[in-house]
């Protein structure tokens, strides 16, 4: 989502989702509805989030850092937004002095009437169109890609807003998708490849759109379909849905991360359920890669229900050997006298009474750097445990991603620097197995993965990217792009 | 813990413990364990947290509102807490316009020198002997009923800071679990029925003192043993240690809703794991009360330990049919039109898949009003499931606790108004059981409960209670009591 | 200097300079001299400052809401804002939602490298031409007038920033001292009339520029000369200055109200001392006007030079008969039993034991609404003066300012509803005399006013506007560019 | 104030009245009524501020750092403050880590009921007095001095309220004005010797205290008298007044810098206008010590009365010199090329243009410690001063102030290190001369100090203390009283 950096070195030892959007129009409380469907995208993004209203007659904006319920769960706020359409983003991270700009979704005044836009995914071309942009007059306010789209829409030449945009998204390449506002109504739309989620949902007379189907079901709303890739959704004031394919029709390729880790185990995403997905990896993973032990151990929470596959599939029994504070907030400081690794213990604790003296076997979704995995393994050999088989329910993350996804650069993924055996060494683990891309296709209900042309974007296993990288390309000219902290 | 209302409407549907302690003594770094230490009993008060720490010359003291890692995670906190020695409380609620005053450890500067408490239970004759130190001439800074402990030890006759405590202790009732710092040391003492937790753990020279053993794993501490109910353990600076006995040795009654809900399941309490004891509930609970059902569903996350011992003694398989979100915060305007239910649902969703066509098995703690019962039935029955069982891993709460506990008042409590078939009725269940309290005795380890002299303090479920109520008796009198709002 | 709406319905009764502008290039702390330069300015605007520093590769930035020392006092503060180059802004009014979006200096990344710029003024048609510049795509950040001068800088043809920039300034009318800075260095430049004033200086190597001479005298910088009407002045980073005069050489009209009340006395401002300026104005007012009376009271702060000379040319002895709070603060709830006029009366109190009995001559410097006046002759005649005649020390306020002041609508002012007899009445004063616009003249050290073309703006006295109102003919037109509060 | 420091190295150059109090019994609107009196008397204390209100059934307490302004302006804060009495105060300090439990009234719930009291002055013993209350069992919950006073009303045997209150008063030395509240009504009382002023208006039926006249001027109230030394003045809740004078009747002492400097020039004090004494202060000081100058300059703003009537006595012009800003705010990091004394001139700048070449005479009210009146000389000669004459309006001030004025430690007292001659040196002035202390009191009204039996303190001239010290005298006792910070 940030021109500047595409690689980000969370402390975090996860991939993250940059984003979460949500959009309603033909609801008395559209504001209200599109807070409580925000927060139930929170895990989509924790560091801003932004909601736009219209009341028929003006835009109205109000972004905040941190939470949705703490910026968007009184009255007060909420009486700010006005109207019955709204769209709202929360994302993952906010850059430096750049402070609230970047926060979504962003608003334009132009000659055609106000523009709002959330967008979830990443433009992968975006400082080169910027580039131009910029030679042509163009002033941007955020370093956000999105910006990039808007000054595309405010420039083209064609005479209506949607002739516009559709203009505006041939040029742009990457991943998106996007909810977009105009005094006319809302455009939902996804990408040709449909690399990131969009789903549609029905409550009364509103239409509602949202990355993930919990966000309908917090408010009530029937889910209808997904927005399908390359479709442009367009709904009118008076409630009327036209759609729209402008890219033909290419062979989609989703990203098959959102099945492992990004999205909610309660949402439903390609016509399965999330959490049912995972417990058949975690199947696949017990038939491919069995271990001699006593019990499977989840790492919470995340891990969780691929462990009840594989237990399910082992016969092993399930047990929480590792208890997870819902109370995470800030780093601590840490004691040097003694406390090793207190603040992995403070977010997790074996549960020792249960562990002690037995060979386990942990499930987590995936190993990043393994920083986090070597400590779990301490913990779990510092609280007794007899041996320590670790599984993955993932194949071996050894790619950056650059569709909208927080990873670290190539170089410190574990993946990437080793191999399997190599990885269980650094862990401290007695053995350690992945998922096998195959496996993982299996899981999504499919026969396979189709090498010829893959039915997902797997690219941070596979390294197989389906779009151009053009940004990436050109990383030694666009230097005089770098935007001042203003 | 608050003198002029022992009952809280609280809005949750749960018991709430209103207090964690922690202490420690000769370490280099006292106030980053305490810090660290209070954050795992984070689960026993999110609302208010104190430190205190004494250099060897003087004590320092910082105070918040919030979670312990607003308030305690940063170096400049941490570094207005000097000295080797400190103790720190967490505590559930703050009243009114009180401001800070009322959050421990609290101070006062004795003749014998400086003088810190922090106490985790409920005084039950706190507002008498309030009465009667105002009439000597006393002033009290706070609305706790801890603060009766510190006027009663600045006012005893007795020569030595230890038999002023004691002569202090003697004249007060009810559930104490105290941490105490002067400048000779740590005083660690738990009521002579032992009514709430104390533990003792070592971590080097240091010693350390905290509500539940978990505090002792995230600092790296090892469990030494349970501060024995009725004794007073002193800690020198220089690390002596010695052991008082002033009570006698009456018969324990430790709280047994401790096991239930309030303890971490990772810790150990009484000697047996929490986690263990939860599941023992789950498997009484199924031999007691099994249902002819597809799946057994926690309500997460408490529920969770139960429902795997009622899935392991039943053989239903164990499915997460209920997501909790990690993001709750505040309660969020609910939009009127549609959106049934939603802040119940932004905490708890349905698996909807999981769930759709299947009759279910729902465990749970425990049912205090028994509105959240009713919303989470609902929420199934609207998710689809056939049949809705509902098991409670605790006897029927029929009465309210005056040891520390928040619980409503007693006309509140649902099995306090109706039996457990107008229960099931209330809360459109298709059936409704509770374990026996013999069988909770059961899943604790013993035979069976003791009527002529229970082995817990099981009032809130048996009315027994283990200690006199003078202030409940007292009701009328004190009104002169009320503090003003200052 | 909001594009919405030229009136402001200002709750103080004075008129209001809306910025004060300060740059420095070539100096080793350019930002804390900003900082301390701006205070020094901080009358001409208590509601927002911004600074924006240049290091030689990238712009800093960082703006707040309140005074200069809140935001920029700290070393923290200022350490965000590094280099030799700093300019920035303090101004009277934010308007609405809109944050910290119009607070300047405005920043924009253009073709040629970074630009930011500062503004005192007002530009009479930056409605008019922000709406052709919306109509060609460009997307405006802010509400400011500000701006339009950005955007038509971004998208002018001529090849160098230099042309672009003078492009600019020809299609723009109005009143503008602006401070820029771009890559190379700072132009500083004033509009062709002169209107808004702006001086140079000189700090060892370091150019200064500033709204008044007292911002030089802040930080120990000698005073150069005024920058001239129409200049447009040059400072490269290596010091190297040029001036330019693109357009020609019209006769100026500087802002005569800087002299009567806008600027601070111990400025230097057209060659004279503006504390001078106003004693000659009270001389003046004392032969036009002179009143029988025992003593001569300023109405504090602003009345008392035109006091002194006032009572220095009738020998009348000058008192402090009004004594001001240097607390003022919020407006307070007043208690509606007994207190009158409880609000002027916390900011001026009459000096009971001075003015009791006594015939006194009020001196003040101008009359808006007639409001405070009011209240000031009701608050003397309540401490018991027998007579209170009220002298102004500038012509009647008939016509509002278009230039950068904050004026009420035309139908608010007291000199544009009635004459000065009925004005008398009004105020209850038993004399009232305003200051001739000859002796105004006079006092600045002309001859007097020439009608034919008068040397200073004085607008708001004749009605006589120096330029075109293009914005104020057009107010039908331009409502679609009404921007929503976002 | 404060127990454990007397001395206080304030940054500012002037000593300063500590607390500022206000009280008003049977007005509807108490505590709106209470804020704005407390906001009159700002000048005597600006960091702290609190009121405290009875309904008649309950008191209502509300405290704030900062300005009374910023703290009871609103709505809001005013309606958690009902009822028809109320009392507050402004204070200069608050100390350390302390919060906000120094800001006063103090209030406790004693067994008579609350009683909340608000006092300026300082108690000379209560450091003795405290050591015994703690031997007894006392805990005190702040560090001020106050807290003495109502820990001995709690403690005292009397049967009644009253005499309780005048036993405790007996063993207390120095000097208090205090306002006291009880369920019954308002107790206003001033030491025997009268050192801090206390005055009594009324308003309506309506009874009010105040430090200051200027109190009762904003709300309207009327001077009734002022509470006379050692007297004791009881208002109950339906109007009735009565008076008694337990201590005798002793020679009155009150402090005469309240007329040099504390008190606000609009006051009247001891029968006189404090504006006229200060004038007349001046007069004393042309006949004394005429300079031969070109005009006579007031340092703003404490110097302007003295300055004026020094001019009018001289018959030298009075002429704004020095140009005070409004706008102080915190200190500016200065930077280290070029601005002298930065921080000095932008609070006082030079008005060049009058003085450059001139003989100045400055007059001003004090020397403290003299590092500001040297900057002030150095600035005239920056500015182009011929010849700088300065001229106190007050003896040198030799000795510290233990009855509630913040003065620094005798050894940073310049003219307590140095002669005249030398001080006149020291702040590099052409000349300097002090008023005589005789010539300050003829300017009080009286022929000449009475050396027997002065009418005055004026111990910080002739180091002359009208009580015993007791706490000066102890001061290597009672290091075990200090607190620590809690």
């Amino acid at each position: 989502m940030n021109l500047t950096n595409p690689f980000c070195d969370a402390d975090g030892d996860k991939l993250r989702e940059e984003c979460g959007i949500f959009g309603v129009i033909g609801a008395r409380e559209a504001a209200p509805m599109t807070a409580l469907g925000l927060h139930a995208l929170q895990h989509r993004g924790q560091e801003a989030v932004g909601i736009t209203s219209f009341d028929g007659q003006e835009f109205y904006s109000r972004r905040g850092t941190g939470h949705v319920a703490a910026n968007f769960s009184s009255a007060e706020a909420l009486a700010e937004l006005p109207g019955i359409m709204a769209a709202g983003h929360v994302r993952y991270s906010t850059t430096g002095g750049s402070g609230l700009r970047n926060v979504q979704p962003l608003f334009a005044d132009l000659a055609s009437g106000g523009f709002a836009i959330a967008h979830n995914g990443n433009i992968s071309n975006a400082m080169h169109l910027k580039y131009d942009l910029v030679q042509k007059g163009a002033i941007f306010q955020s370093t956000s890609d999105t910006e990039v789209i808007i000054h595309l829409v405010a420039t083209s030449r064609y005479p209506t807003l949607l002739d516009r945009f559709i203009d505006a998204l041939r040029l742009v390449e990457g991943a998106y998708s996007l909810i977009c506002m105009t005094p006319a109504g809302m455009i939902a739309c996804r990408d040709p490849l449909g690399i990131r989620p969009l789903v549609m949902g029905k409550l009364g007379d509103a239409t509602v759109f949202a990355s993930e189907t919990v966000a309908l079901d917090v408010i009530g709303a029937d889910f209808l379909r997904e927005v399908e890739p390359g479709e442009l959704v367009e709904v009118d004031l008076d409630g009327a849905v036209r759609t729209h394919r402008p890219f033909g029709d290419p062979p989609a390729r989703p990203c098959i991360f959102e099945h492992v880790y990004f999205s909610r185990p309660d949402s439903l995403m390609g016509g399965s359920s999330v959490y049912e997905v995972r417990k058949a990896i975690g199947r696949e993973l017990a038939r491919e890669s069995l271990a001699d032990a006593d019990m499977v151990i989840p790492v919470p929470d995340s891990g969780v229900p691929a462990a009840l596959g594989y237990a399910q599939e082992s016969g092993l029994p399930f047990e929480l050997g590792i208890i997870r504070s819902h109370y995470v907030g800030r780093t601590f400081i840490q004691p040097s006298d003694g406390a090793r690794n207190a603040d992995v213990k403070r977010k997790h604790n074996a549960n020792r009474a249960i562990v002690a003296g037995k060979r386990i076997v942990l499930v987590d979704d995936s190993i990043v750097r393994g920083t986090t995995s070597l400590k779990i393994v301490q913990m779990m050999r510092d609280a007794g445990a007899a041996e320590v088989h670790m599984r993955i329910a993932s194949p071996p993350t050894e790619h950056s991603c650059f569709y909208g996804v927080d990873t670290p650069e190539r170089s410190k993924l574990l993946a990437a620097r080793m191999d399997v055996a190599a990885m269980a060494e650094f862990i401290q683990a007695d053995s350690l197995a992945f998922v096998s891309l195959d496996g993982l296709y299996r899981a999504v209900g499919l026969k396979g993965r189709n090498a010829a042309c893959p039915q997902y974007c797997d690219a941070c296993f596979s390294g197989e990217y389906p779009t151009r990288l053009t940004d990436l390309a050109d990383r030694d000219r666009p230097a005089q792009l770098d935007l001042p902290v203003a």
